[in-house]
């Protein structure tokens, strides 16, 4: 009789090497993704890039990081080379993504990008055709995709029994700025963030807007005549358009603005008997969960999600598993971000054009360029 | 020394003679309406008149109406020549109003009339016309005006200092319709109501609109291309517009449908921090309360509104009121009324014609006749 084989050696305990971020640009959003890679296990920052060292140092100690272990690099470029970063994250002015967000996927680093992802399509399709070259993930810094209310939420609209079709969907979006905002802030600089409001949170309504309709881009966008206010270089400060999509019932519409007080509505009405709203869904006003209701004719239900990270940590901790997937098991990049960044830009752009054409419908062209 | 003069004698009470009601039609509205004028004390049902005499008999025993002392009348002509009767209530098609809605004006009854006013301007303005020559009341049925948290949300919109001035306004209303109302009901048939759903729901939007201005019209209106669904019969099931105001930095946007599960949403955006929301505006979920709420940055207030009678019946009681003061006191009818009809209806029409072409932008001309 033979002895039985002998147990299997314990395997050892996993500890992934965490992704070591470089932070590309010292703008204020960086602060809140610093802080937010500081709660993620699998995260780390390795690199501050900024256009000075001093600036880079300044941040490493306001942020409270470890200033013998982050790296404070004085350019773009020497963060870029640094043989320690693993990813990026670029809270860059919209109009130099392309030149970093491409240079940093050519080095090989993963893009975690700010939004809006481009100033305008061709930017961004150089962007993903970077990454895609080089291999190396692509993520917009949408953090309110990464909420696990938006998934439960996507879980509503999905339910074909209780919640039907979608039919109708509105988003409000509007934060009341500071005149020193309208005087100096990137957001209103035609050279560093074009796009002003339509880039900065119309972003949402339009990437909000794709999502409750399942990433289906529209075929027809078109801006609301006399929605428009542009500061005096021609920044759209506030602005408001509608889409459809032909050969459906759906129609959405949205208005933003920089001019108005905080409003961060998302209604969405199907056809079955429930309807979806939620008044804070780019920022929850919380932040360890998150509340939206839905409405049977009969009562309004409030749902409230708890989020056990803050939802910039979920989205760096997603980005980071994605990252771990390539850097480590050979995974291939998840394609699902970049598609839709991509539409997302197809339509800030489509809204931009029929801006600058008085408000003429814009049909979208669903080929391989969208 | 003189005696002192005799005490006055005692006034008698005040019974104010009762405003005597003939409901013109027998829609279903008017079973709410039939309800609403008996839990008003200075208002009473005299007649109903209906195309046959034994459908007012019906619905005057359905109602629980004392069929004593409610006359039955086997057509309007009679009902409209009841001297007993000051003042109609008219739930007839939106096709029928300009003919007996100015006949009724014509023999001196005051005018309460379902919404949509008229099929069109033109429509309204020689009922509006008729009133005036006859000196009667006129007032349309939108019940959401007689609301007392109507006029709490007024004063929130009005409070320059918490709300600034109005910036973004969007009101989303739907409620499912069945198979058969879509076959059958008035309110798709091109002859009887012409407007659809543009004129049955987004006459609220319109309004709501409207009020959150201060009645100031807009100078130009689009409907949103794609939002229209029409029936075989070209009858408007589902639309959307938008509209703006010249010189202001107000934009509006509505979508109404049909064909979509309940949603009576309006909210409305200012500048100085408080947003406004209401879901439930046109019809309260509670009959005896309802609730708005306001939200500053930091929370959502809900503030409730208590109604000492349902909003029907608010409205019965002001228009009766004002019948009263027309017809007891020499008072002149109340203007205010006839002229948000008025102004509604120029709105609906412009997004109708706006439909009608392709979704053109129209302008409003800001003349007398508007």
């Amino acid at each position: 009789m033979e002895d039985p084989p002998p147990p299997p050696e314990p395997e050892p305990e996993h500890h992934p090497r965490p992704v070591r971020f470089g932070i590309l640009g010292c703008a204020s959003i960086a602060r809140k993704v610093a802080r937010a890679i500081g709660l993620v296990p699998g995260a780390t920052i390795a690199a501050v890039g900024s256009r000075s060292e001093s600036k880079a140092r300044r941040f490493i100690s306001e942020n409270g990081l470890d200033g013998a272990a982050v790296r404070a690099h004085g350019s773009y470029e020497t963060l870029l080379d640094d043989p320690g970063v693993d990813a990026v994250y670029a809270p860059l002015p919209t109009g130099l993504h392309a030149r970093w967000a491409a240079a940093a996927a050519a080095r090989g680093k993963h893009v975690l990008l700010e939004k809006p992802a481009a100033p305008c399509a061709a930017d961004l399709d150089a962007i993903l055709a970077a990454c895609d070259a080089a291999g190396v993930q692509f993520m917009d810094g949408t953090m309110l995709m990464h909420h696990p209310r938006t998934h439960e939420m996507r879980n509503i609209i999905a339910d074909k029994k209780d919640f039907g079709d979608v039919r109708m969907i509105n988003s409000v979006l509007s934060f009341p700025v500071s005149d020193d905002f309208l005087e100096n802030d990137i957001r209103v600089k035609p050279e560093l963030d074009g796009l002003g409001a339509l880039g900065d949170i119309g972003w949402y309504c339009v990437r909000a807007i794709l999502w409750a309709v399942g990433y289906e881009l529209p075929t027809t966008v078109a801006a609301l005549p006399g929605s428009v206010t542009k500061n005096d270089a021609g920044v759209v400060l506030a602005c408001g358009a509608s889409m459809h999509w032909a050969g459906s019932k759906v129609v959405a519409t949205f208005t933003c603005s920089f001019l108005a007080s905080l409003a961060m509505d998302l209604t969405v009405v199907g056809t079955n008997g429930t309807t979806l709203r939620v008044t804070d869904f780019v920022i929850p006003l919380e932040e360890s969960s998150a509340a939206f209701s839905v409405a049977p004719p009969e009562e309004l239900a409030v749902v409230v999600v708890a989020n056990d990270l803050p939802q910039e940590a979920l989205m760096v901790q997603e980005f980071a598993r994605l990252v771990r997937s390539v850097r480590d098991d050979g995974g291939r990049p998840e394609g699902m971000w970049p598609a839709i960044a991509r539409k997302t830009q197809a339509v800030v752009d489509a809204v931009k054009a029929s801006i600058d054409k008085g408000c003429e419908p814009i049909e979208i062209m669903h080929g391989l360029n969208n």
